[in-house]
């Protein structure tokens, strides 16, 4: 059986074949303990510093402003966090937003369970968060934004260098961070532009492997680490390196620095494709998100009184796409991202994701368009009646 | 140039074939995200609930008191860490030792800073915990136990399943957690026998990558997360899986049990054979450790007068091993472990530590021992006046 047509980047992508290429060494006579003084700490041992020159050639910025985590998700916790510990005599305010990653959001909601208070706030009909709102939620106790740089349902791009401006200002140091985990290898992620102490990479998400991630951490700033133990990492993430995974972030992240105009240019052009055929043979379609000031592999579309699930079983054999709205035996409910941009219900429900990548070919969309509109379209006699009731 | 015999299986091991060839198909199409409802989930999903029941079978418990964690420093940071707030209300004592792993020790001394009160129990000569000791520092407050399984620089076996009955026979519910990253795939593990509500697994101690490890929690304990965010791992630890790894380690396991008596009768073989030339060839040798309850695979021995440093230069080309004391440019720290066991300085400076693997052969043994006795011989004219002075 042949595999789906992958269309859904955003949640994970496959292994570069240059990553895996990079990783192979460390699987055999490269499988030394980093911190070995003998021979076979060598090799892994400066393989972790290559590869923490290949991340920090993505975001600009000085190697030992990287620090190697095990993904996205503790990125996020160990900044928010150990900022939270840092700054508590200061004050306890975060701002974040709304349709931040479960990752940001979980952690905030944490927090509150202990004595932080926290801002979500809300966004703009395009999924945009607004600067002015910012600059009113900031107080006194404020010590740490959190807001995404690129969102990973709409890909709708964030103000961030306009907010990182706005803590900046601030003589009590407020800190900046920012959840990266969608925008490394899709669109510029330089950290002398974005204005933030700390920004969250993934490697998943830009084609090295689950369960590596790394944390920008802006030179002075100093956090409590997040895993104690022995001194790795320079005595600031505990724990023997995954050196595997690392090589294969610090390749990923040297390719997507290399290869980012090329790629977005193709990305782009895919999207745009996939998003022409189906807007041309599907009446009516719902762009979600910026219209441009989006990442350029995403396209997050509704299709008006359709269920996105029964769509993508449909398409299921050929097409991998995420949904909008989740299904739980017999409810559905809509994702928070879009319920943050006031997408009305009869639209959300049918909402899919597309997001493409830098092995998607051309003929993949045309394939594709031609699949998911002959779905949409069937599916059109089941609208609104027959779906099921929403989970309030 | 031909690599040196590895004699460092604590440290780290090599991956096994079979480790490595079970990943294999999640680089390739198995790279999707275990969450995703479309197809590329499926096998992901499949695969890391598979390693979940192979890790389950080296510690004989339910595969859901298995928790994927980012390696053995996570699993330990999680443990304490959990449990120390879970127990708040009900006391702020812990008990560990002085010989845990720097996971164990750095973690209890953060929680120090955090209002928490920790007893470090001494050992005696061999390196054990007395159970005596631990019963005695029990109080009303003691709220978690954490012995190691078995010490990673002498192999000492601790008498967890005594102290854990200590644990459990109180009826305020004291937790008892095991870090037992040296002792899977080495001596039997089985929770049963252990007495604990939590253990701690290493992948990288039993031939799967470094960078996967995971937590044994016994039902029905519920901790709060390490990691706040996306629901994964049944809510207990939220971030994508890292499917190439928890595969790893799922295999890994698998094997561990599989292959456990074998490996032992191996391991101790070799491990035998080393310290009889040892002996026979070097005057004066010392072991350090338990004579008998003392993991099959290791042996920690000092050379009177020597420094292990300059051994371990000397034979670098031809053997790997460790020192059980570290170098700083110009004075020597002896381990803390050797140190709680009172070995005097004059045998401290002059320890290694020789850890075989079930990948050791004889003849690796034999030409390690010639090498290591010409060398440690050798460096006897240098001994006692020449050596640079303890840190203090």
């Amino acid at each position: 059986m042949k595999a789906p047509i992958y269309l859904d980047y955003n949640g994970t992508t496959p292994h570069d074949p240059e990553v895996i290429a990079a990783m192979r060494p460390f699987f055999e006579t490269g499988f030394g303990n980093p911190s070995s003084s003998h021979w076979y700490g060598i090799a892994p041992r400066r393989a972790v510093e290559t590869a923490r020159a290949g991340v920090a050639s993505a975001l600009h910025c000085d190697p030992s402003e990287i620090l190697f985590t095990s993904g996205g998700t503790e990125s996020n916790n160990h900044a928010i966090k150990s900022v939270a510990r840092l700054k508590k005599a200061q004050g306890n305010h975060i701002i974040t937003s709304e349709i931040e990653h479960p990752a940001v959001l979980d952690v905030c909601r944490f927090l509150e369970t202990d004595g932080y208070r926290v801002t979500y706030l809300p966004v703009d009909e395009t999924g945009i968060v607004r600067v002015a709102d910012v600059a009113a939620a900031l107080c006194p106790e404020t010590i740490l934004i959190s807001i995404m740089h690129a969102n990973n349902e709409t890909g709708s791009i964030q103000p961030v260098a306009e907010i990182g401006a706005l803590a900046m200002a601030k003589s009590n140091g407020i800190i900046m961070h920012t959840d990266a985990a969608q925008s490394v290898g899709k669109i510029p992620t330089d950290v002398r532009d974005l204005n933030v102490h700390l920004l969250t990479v993934a490697g998943h998400k830009v084609y090295a492997p689950k369960g590596i991630g790394a944390l920008y951490i802006k030179k002075p700033l100093k956090l409590e680490p997040f895993c104690h133990g022995a001194g790795q990492e320079s005595g600031r993430r505990a724990g023997t390196e995954n050196v595997l995974e690392i090589v294969g972030l610090g390749k990923a992240c040297e390719i997507a620095g290399r290869d980012l105009a090329k790629n977005m240019t193709h990305m782009e052009f895919l999207r745009n494709r996939l998003h022409d055929k189906l807007a041309a043979e599907i009446e009516p379609v719902r762009l979600n998100g910026h219209p441009t000031r989006r990442l350029p592999n995403t396209v997050n579309l509704s299709f008006y009184g359709r269920e996105a699930n029964r769509i993508l079983e449909e398409i299921g054999l050929d097409v991998a796409a995420s949904a909008g709205a989740a299904c739980h035996s017999d409810t559905v409910e809509i994702s928070h991202v879009l319920t943050a941009m006031k997408v009305p219900n009869d639209w959300a429900r049918g909402t899919i994701r597309f997001s493409v990548g830098k092995m998607t070919t051309t003929a993949e969309i045309d394939r594709a368009a031609e699949v998911v509109a002959a779905a949409v379209n069937q599916s059109g006699g089941r609208q609104l009646k027959s779906l099921p009731p929403l989970r309030t």
